[in-house]
């Protein structure tokens, strides 16, 4: 019996459980990383249930700004102030969860402390900086955060425009924002939380700029929280989500700063003004692996939580009938509901499954590294930028079909996906935007294609399949005989045609363009073959873990793995049935995969997705909870609106009132 | 010169605007219907921006959604005061335009007072009950809304829960709402606003169930405005969107309303209970059609401001070099970019194009049936749902590019495209969910491809296409050759080809299965067949509205038509290469297709967006302002923010500030 069936639940949500052919517990280990990770998961989740300062006076839906920012910086006291409590060293794991748990979906003042303020301190200080800056960030003594994108300038670092000057005469730094593009804007935390900050400015000395570097900054004094002399900051305003963070601006005007804020583990200034320049190239890949694999673990966790609430609504919510006389049906049952719902589900655990992979793989270049060996460095750095493009984009869709699949309700804030959805998008943005990120990849894949052309291509595993001959027609006979093999070969000849398509083109392109102008005429089908070589990694790596997947948990992951590739093949049929390597018969039965898909998913969905392990305080959705029991927490949940305090509002009193009554006085 | 020209403009969007190749004002007088109409729009504008009434003390991105409720109800008086200011009869023309420069995108207090409580009142009363209450709510004595969907009911009526049952001893009907899931949701304006409402409830009269009916309901006292007793109603809390409306829920117990408040113009109670059955079937198709080429308006209108905003933006942001030492480029002269934004704007155009057809299709068959003649009805019926869903789509996942094609300052409250999507993302959910109405669609295509199979197809010119045998293989030899004829056909070919592959599907599976099952069975494949009749006729009656455009206007139109089409046929290319119908050369041709449009439009982009004639009153965007001086305009908005009142917040003083004190102490 499952874990998730209690009384006084939904009778519709237990049937469903009932009917799940596999063992969710051990669905959810396989997920997470083994029956201890569980268990640890568990613990966590009961510890922070017991804090009381863990909890929401209202549901944050019905705060205001400024309730939310008190509210969260409350909740980050109490969060940091139990982090004995999990195992600090296990971020992606542990500590995520301990986060999303107690935090939610709003990040909060101190989330670029830790994602980017201490790693930069550690990164970028030499021995005697990090021994007194660390300790105040790591004690708490401190708030920081990470300045460097600016009002006019994002991607392209090269032309940020704030200064910071040496003055060998007082050996200090004078930071300046000569215009108002120059303007720090974006960072977390920057507009009322943080009292430092890592400010990125271009370096001038002896006359001569010497390009972006970090400086360390104190914004906002220790004691008054004012904010210093020539510093002016703030808020930007609401967004789309993370409402509950304080995104801030920042100007300097001639604020003078010590010598020793430039973070000097690489570049130097001497007292008298000498630069010193780094003896290696700046930041490893590394952080930036790291950071896109959090990310594409954190979105594929915004996708399953989108997946879970439409798939536990649509067992609960009944409208329509199918068959006349036998009653309104689980919407569930309804092939359009489960054609827009399942794909999802099998996105987020592919998502999933790629996280985990880019995270091992991560591991194993440090550890290649460590010994010389660069063999896997430039095709995972490359991996992780596609990753975090495709994933983020398709998380985001896929939130928006569960949302719109959930019909009306769907639409309130009670469901929970305007806030997942709100968060989440933004992951197309930052970090590098997508289409930018999909541009570098095309430079690997561009390098690729010349390398084969050449015969001198050397391509680790990811990107092997470039140089490879593949079939010349698909050997698909019927979906239920398609090997994984056979399959990713087709996968493989749909994303080679498209590299060497994009390559053919740039060539000819180069032939009457400058290289510049040329690769830009033909960038959107660089782009496209970008995403063909990210999604056919996903399609393989998600194929082989469940390749290794226990006997009982094989059967349906299946499912769902050729769910995901099918949806695949078929949202780009051109691809394959372009000159005869597919016939439209062969398309046909990739078609009927997908339904077959549907059917064979549909009486393990609940238990699928209860599989992720979501409790409520994690969901944060009246749609999405356990007991399926929707209507009466949708009216309970209403009562909190801000309007309902009173039962007449000034609108009323002041605006329609006398309207009214004004014209029943003429009547 | 344009009139979009002014002094102290950014430089660079007044070179754009100097690049345009023909006259903005007279494209702005094709689009919205002539030179006359143009001058009453800025009749209009003149009039809103000369009243202090319509002025907002804060962007409305920076209130509360008290302050927001307060600051709608202000306006719709306001509004309402001045309707002589209008052609109250011209809702589709300057009603939308007048009520969007003054209310925005939030609706209001009293949206549904006009678009749904006054014309079922006009649609369902008899005379006597029309003299009453018609005068009540066009006077404003009264404000109502119209209750129908209930908390656990939507697109089912027949399933309502609420009840209506006649005591004939006096004369009454009892309201009552048996369950929780019977509660009235959702209804605009319910919560706090109105003190009226037509509430839809199964009638029951001498024990016998009767179906929904309408009645008019008071739910509020006239003079104290309290719910009236029995009655529990309240605001159902935050949404995606509207939040300055007061969507609300309500529950009777027990409620006593006379007989008389049955609106009898068609089914009658008499005073015995007797229950006199309509003598017509109910409301005609008229309503719906009118109110959903409405939405075709009001969706295009939000999908040509987001791409305003995006082209506008993409002309002053700078960022990269595309030639190194030439400067940092406008992103507007990224592939990429015109590739994500340029589309949208296409689609914008066509759907205008379509909104304004099927109101003068929908004047056409209303005075058919004057005339006994009902050839077009049903096709206009069965297009006007399709275009709903489609348009409603199209233009949510548009903004979204559009938005996305921002970068970070997108994702900003400032950018004014979370409200947009906010707004317009709802029009796929209500007045008929998406897939509801798109499975609508495909019973008529299921029944045309019946009558074509059995040779009696009798179909007007919107479907014919169905009946028609096309050419074997697509004509296009070059994108510069190909003919509208042509493009027309390849288009039809592909419907045709997916209308005729889901029939064949269902009557296969319609052997073995009940009708309904086989239907359900299907219904991704029908969903898909009605996408494509859509489609069709989108991309038909553009070309065919370009062709008969002036000459000077004609050539760029041609380009974003053009545009349309070819989108439409790369985003569906296995539709085209099946069975060989188009060669893989000529679906080259296609895409070349494309990136010449792209550059074609690229120089008169922001005059094409120019021309739309939308007023920074309209358009609410700090990034799509027409001067083009988004940076010093965005750090201004970024000051109204709540969070910016004080520069140390409670956060700080309560919990981070004690938090790093307590930390220093420690050091």
């Amino acid at each position: 019996m499952s874990r998730w069936i209690q009384d006084g639940d939904n009778v519709d949500i237990t049937n469903e459980r009932k009917k799940g052919t596999f063992d969710t517990e051990r669905m959810s280990a396989w997920i997470h990383g083994g029956p201890d990770v569980l268990k640890r998961r568990r613990e966590i989740l009961s510890f922070v249930k017991s804090i009381d300062g863990f909890k929401d006076p209202v549901p944050t839906e019905f705060m205001s700004r400024e309730e939310r920012i008190l509210n969260n910086a409350r909740k980050v006291v109490a969060m940091t102030d139990n982090t004995d409590q999990i195992d600090g060293s296990d971020f992606f794991g542990e500590g995520m969860y301990y986060q999303a748990l107690t935090m939610g979906r709003d990040l909060h003042a101190m989330s670029l402390h830790y994602v980017m303020f201490i790693p930069t301190l550690q990164g970028q200080t030499d021995d005697e900086q990090l021994d007194e800056w660390l300790t105040k960030a790591i004690s708490r003594a401190v708030v920081g955060t990470y300045a460097q994108t600016e009002l006019g300038h994002g991607t392209n670092l090269s032309k940020l425009e704030t200064t910071a000057t040496y003055d060998s005469a007082t050996e200090e730094f004078v930071l300046n924002s000569p215009t108002i593009t120059a303007a720090k804007w974006w960072p977390g935390g920057l507009g009322k939380s943080s009292n430092y900050a890592v400010v990125v400015a271009q370096l001038y000395t002896k006359g001569e700029c010497k390009g972006p570097h970090p400086f360390i900054v104190q914004l906002r004094d220790d004691e008054t929280h004012m904010p210093l002399k020539g510093i002016r900051l703030g808020d930007i305003g609401p967004k789309l989500g993370i409402n509950g963070n304080d995104n801030g601006f920042l100007l300097f005007d001639k604020v003078r700063i010590p010598r020793r804020a430039l973070l000097m583990r690489y570049a130097k200034v001497k007292p008298d003004g000498t630069y010193v320049a780094p003896a290696h190239s700046k930041l490893g890949y590394g952080t930036m692996v790291f950071v896109r694999s959090i990310m594409i673990k954190d979105q594929s966790t915004q996708l399953a939580a989108a997946a879970t609430i439409a798939t536990r609504y649509a067992s609960v919510r009944r409208q329509g009938e199918i068959s006349p006389g036998k009653g309104e049906v689980q919407i569930i049952d309804y092939q359009t509901q489960q054609f827009r719902v399942f794909p999802q589900m099998a996105r987020a655990f592919a998502f999933m499954a790629a996280a985990t992979e880019i995270r091992d793989l991560y591991m194993t270049v440090t550890e290649q590294l460590t010994h010389g060996n660069t063999e896997l460095l430039a095709e995972l750095h490359v991996l992780s930028s596609g990753l975090k493009s495709i994933v983020s984009w398709d998380t985001a869709q896929g939130i928006e079909q569960c949302r719109l699949a959930c019909g009306g309700h769907g639409y309130s804030q009670a469901s929970g996906f305007p806030e997942i959805y709100g968060y989440a998008v933004g992951g197309c943005t930052y970090e590098g935007e997508n289409l930018v990120m999909l541009l570098q990849v095309a430079r690997f894949l561009m390098r690729a294609a010349e390398g084969v052309r050449k015969g001198s291509a050397k391509l680790a595993d990811i990107g092997a399949y470039i140089g490879k001959t593949g079939p010349k027609t698909s050997r698909l006979t019927t979906h239920y005989h398609y090997t994984d093999a056979d399959l990713v070969a087709d996968l493989e000849h749909a994303a080679r045609k498209q590299v060497f398509r994009a390559y053919d083109r740039l060539k000819k392109a180069q032939e009457h363009l400058s290289p510049e102008d040329a690769w830009n005429s033909v960038s959107v089908e660089l782009a496209k073959a970008s995403r063909w070589h990210v999604r056919v990694y996903l399609v393989k790596n998600f194929l082989n873990k469940v390749a290794l997947a226990p006997q009982d948990l094989k059967f349906v992951l299946t499912d769902v793995a050729r769910l995901y590739a099918y949806d695949i093949i078929t949202s780009s049929i051109g691809a394959f049935l372009e000159d005869g390597y597919m016939s439209s018969n062969q398309m046909n039965e990739v078609k009927e995969g997908i339904y077959e898909c549907l059917a064979k998913i549909r009486p393990n969905a609940v238990a699928l997705v209860d599989s992720w392990d979501y409790d409520d305080k994690e969901l944060k959705s009246v749609l999405g909870r356990r007991d399926g029991n929707v209507y009466p927490a949708l009216l309970e949940w209403a009562q909190n609106s801000q309007l309902n305090r009173s039962d007449v509002l000034p609108s009323h009193t002041k605006y329609l009132g006398p309207m009214m009554k004004d014209a029943r006085s003429k009547l």
